[in-house]
């Protein structure tokens, strides 16, 4: 058979594996993707003898056969795997060219290498068209091997490892497939905002968002500049006042000329002018304008408080009750001093929402979207995730393929704990107690997922005193129709509940938990007009990358995390 | 032919039409799209006999016949079509049916109504599901024309209009026509921060995020509450302290039992413990923490002065050389008091970098990418952009055809001026003087793309006088490399620039332009280490939307607007 093989054209057997002879140029550069080469099936061979421009960054470089040649490894972040180059010493000061980091394009000519070597193919270099160079004694991230941890105080280079760039590759892969599973379920992207003046059931501490700040500094910093008039000064304009206006009578009772009582009356509205100027300047006070003792708000830019969103959940219901199916995917925020590897002050969000739909919709919605995403990174994904098995998390690949396979196990809160408290006495050691009416502990979640099922668990119907006023109340009174996606490595992934869309209930609950109701009267207007059934969930897009590549901190799935004391860039 | 069409069976017509006979059910709800019956091509004649359970907002609704039947036209958002639905009188109240806004299920089955109706099908009702009702004496946005400006006062309810449920749609087409061209062109997506410590340039006003105001505010309640400990209240705990020194004193003078001087000592050390706690209580101050006059950033959430993102451009360029190709689509913000039709405080850009790229390689993907999305809404947006046409702006479908398929003109900013030039002999009146080295005005702008060229103009090569520090100086010295993209209705629609990668020629720029190094210097490092030839863009999202649907006030196209005074939601 292999002879066979031999025995056909190449392009014909390029054919049989799909694969063209030529090399794709990048649609917006005159070089080429390396991972159009090395990425291929065949590894490039197929592409031997084709001229072309390659451009990325060393890897690794060393110059050989004391010093007529150095091979590079080359990356340009279109793939994990790198181009191996090699250039002729009479090409260019080798020395320039091997330090990692060094940015190198070059035009050659791509050969299979000599048998026994790792690669498939290898670019002979013919010209070096530019170098961006590295003193690699000042490069702050050389070859040595980099914790994450040192890596997040160099931000602005980071990416420029493997291990980020995977991420990064991974995270796009997460965020397109995201899209697409909506946009193909007939879901519309809306884009809820981040300024908010509404305050989504205290879901968290907020970080608010003010020009009071820098409008008072400005004109602090424009009062000492040009300070404002004394009680002497202004007292000084009020004498001219009356000066001029004692000159404007006097030339009216000695019947002076027109023009010489128009020019003393423009005289004596002048130095009113200057007056009610001084007078107004006198009123400018430092600091942040207060009325009443309070901050007065009505100046700030949207003349009232305004906070960056924590959910964008209550806007996107809006959609929802009017268009049918919606998502937002955008930035949300917390102001919680959490310094775990958990939490983050600003993280991405996935919010559908779906109306004409209840709890069981909801968690069909969520098991397929989650299944979807971990297709998507086994189809698409591959070479970064083998990286990822091989340099963090053996498991990783095998975890994506059991989500995407089996389905997840559905049980009730009231099974769940049932289940938790049969655990304990089987000698089950929790830190946090259980029994029916806590909130699960992260501790219990994993228990379930990764212990008891070892696979995806749903826990639907939570006890309503411990869930939001804006789930719907089951038959029982009791309980809410809430539901968590708990999956192993991260536990909770998705949270989501079937929505109260009965006025006079949902009017109760937030009467119930103590919450004004004139905040939320737009929002009840959703149920006074023309309500309907709906629901939806919210998926942290940081813990799905967690649970994909198996990365232990958040900082690192994030291109710039920030947290209590960091905000880098 | 029509009687041999006839003589097929249904299923072949279908087939020869791609359509099927059976109505697709949505995949999380119980309900059919609507669109997926009045969408199709036979205007859903081919459903005729199926039956389905349809779901919807009612647009108009009438009851018939004295009372014995109603029409309603059910719209559930999927398009602009609404479906006629056929209920009679003994299948509901049908007056808690017609109103406009009312929600309505029903299971019913499709007939292809009496010739002469506008309609290819509609739906006789077997069963009214359940009904979400109205009262049309409170509806705030009832069947009656509104205005967009009175929309702008209901934020929550008018996505249920036809006009911002087509806007939504729209939007959404255009956010994935983004995507699907960035990825097929291999760029990854990339979330840079909104939350930023850098000032990108100056690129307008900046928003404050803060928690001090907040954390002195609970401070200030909580002393209230619980006042500081007064001088007085002091001294008597240090009076205590030093009661119960001596108390020790003397029982270890006194030898007494090791028990006794143990509960002594416990007994001065609470002493010392409660002295301490007031003295720290009684630094507390209400207000703002300050340090040597100025506010204390160390204590805010970063520890330090944090702002809103105006452009993730400089974030993105770390991401760009390291791996390439990559975008930013993500909201931006202005706190500057524009109250015009075309600015928002809150506003969406896409951002691509391409590392290995020049100017050219720029102008060519920012005209490749608009071309996309016109043809990407002629593709699948036609029945929204018929309804924009028919609505608000008769050109709008010509004006993307035109620009899908003409090259766009590209003139130097030297030649823009001497055609401006040309056009002031010419007669042209411009508010704004025309000469080399100004800024182009919107109207200079509008005027090239409208009047002289009447078609898209990329301007490029501007004074460096009036562009960014980084943008790359070309060899006359004079000018930079920077890019305009102008369009018919918008003016500019995006702004780019080749970037500056020469280490020297940048530190240069950025001191010319009067800026300080230090904040700049992990931007330096980019050129430092291994630098590439890079360039980028921006278009403003909200203004391609301006431009595809000639829709006039910016404030329409975002479903939730954020502009000096308000921030509704």
């Amino acid at each position: 058979m292999a002879e066979t093989d031999q025995a056909l054209p190449l392009s014909d057997q390029l054919a049989a594996m799909n694969l063209t002879d030529t090399v794709e140029k990048h649609a917006f550069s005159d070089r080429v993707l390396i991972r159009s080469i090395v990425g291929r099936p065949d590894g490039g061979a197929g592409l031997a003898g084709q001229r072309v421009r390659a451009g990325g960054w060393v890897k690794t470089g060393r110059e050989q056969g004391k010093g007529t040649f150095a091979f590079l490894e080359l990356n340009d972040g279109s793939c994990p795997a790198s181009l191996q180059v090699i250039v002729d010493a009479g090409l260019a000061v080798l020395s320039k060219l091997v330090a990692t980091g060094t940015c190198v394009v070059v035009d050659g000519i791509l050969k299979v290498p000599p048998e026994g070597t790792r690669q498939k193919i290898e670019l002979r270099v013919e010209k070096v068209v530019s170098v961006g160079e590295v003193d690699p004694a000042k490069y702050p991230i050389p070859k040595t091997k980099l914790t994450l941890e040192f890596l997040r105080d160099h931000l602005h280079l980071r990416a420029r490892t493997n291990t980020i760039a995977a991420i990064a590759r991974i995270r796009n892969a997460l965020a397109f497939a995201t899209h697409s599973f909506f946009q193909e379920h007939n879901f519309l992207y809306v884009h809820t905002p981040i300024l908010t003046t509404s305050d989504c059931e205290g879901a968290g501490e907020m970080f608010q968002v003010t020009t009071l700040i820098s409008e008072s500094e400005k004109l602090e910093k424009e009062l000492i500049k040009n300070p404002p008039p004394s009680e002497v000064d202004i007292e000084a304009a009020r004498q001219v006042v009356s000066e001029r206006g004692e000159a404007v009578k006097q030339l009216k009772a000695a019947k002076a000329s027109k023009s010489e009582i128009t020019a003393s009356v423009a005289e004596l509205n002048k130095a009113k002018e200057n007056l009610s100027k001084l007078e107004e300047r006198s009123k400018l006070k430092p600091g942040i304008p207060k009325k009443d003792g309070k901050i007065d708000y009505t100046q700030d830019f949207f003349a009232r408080q305004a906070f960056l969103t924590v959910s964008g959940q209550l806007q996107v219901e809006t959609y929802a009750c009017a268009v049918s199916n919606v998502y937002t995917f955008g930035p949300t925020f917390r102001a919680e001093h959490s310094h775990t590897s958990r939490h983050l002050a600003e993280f991405w969000m996935v919010e559908p929402e779906i109306a004409f739909a209840d709890l069981q919709d909801d968690m069909n919605c969520a098991e397929a979207y989650v299944k979807y995403m971990c297709n998507w990174l086994l189809d698409r994904c591959l070479d970064d995730m083998l990286f990822m098995a091989k340099s963090y998390d053996k498991g990783c690949i095998d975890r994506l393929r059991m989500v995407a396979s089996i389905p997840f196990v559905r049980i009730s809160y009231t099974e769940a704990v049932e289940l938790l408290e049969e655990a304990v006495r089987g000698g089950k050691k929790f830190e946090n107690e259980v029994k029916w009416g806590i909130d699960l502990a992260s501790e219990h979640e994993r228990y379930l997922t990764e212990v008891k099922f070892q696979k995806p668990v749903i826990v639907y119907n939570y006890p309503k005193g411990i869930k939001a006023f804006y789930m719907r109340l089951n038959d029982d009174l009791k309980t809410v129709a809430a539901m968590d996606v708990l999956v192993p490595k991260v536990g909770e992934l998705i949270g989501g509940s079937q929505r109260e869309e009965r006025y006079e209930v949902i009017r109760e609950r937030i009467l119930e938990v103590g919450l004004p109701l004139e905040p939320y009267e737009w929002y009840l207007d959703l149920r006074r007009y023309g309500t309907v059934k709906h629901c939806g969930f919210g998926l942290g897009f940081e813990r799905m990358i967690l649970f994909a590549t198996g990365i232990e901190n958040i900082r690192d799935v994030i291109p710039f995390p920030r947290y209590p004391g960091r905000a880098d860039l």
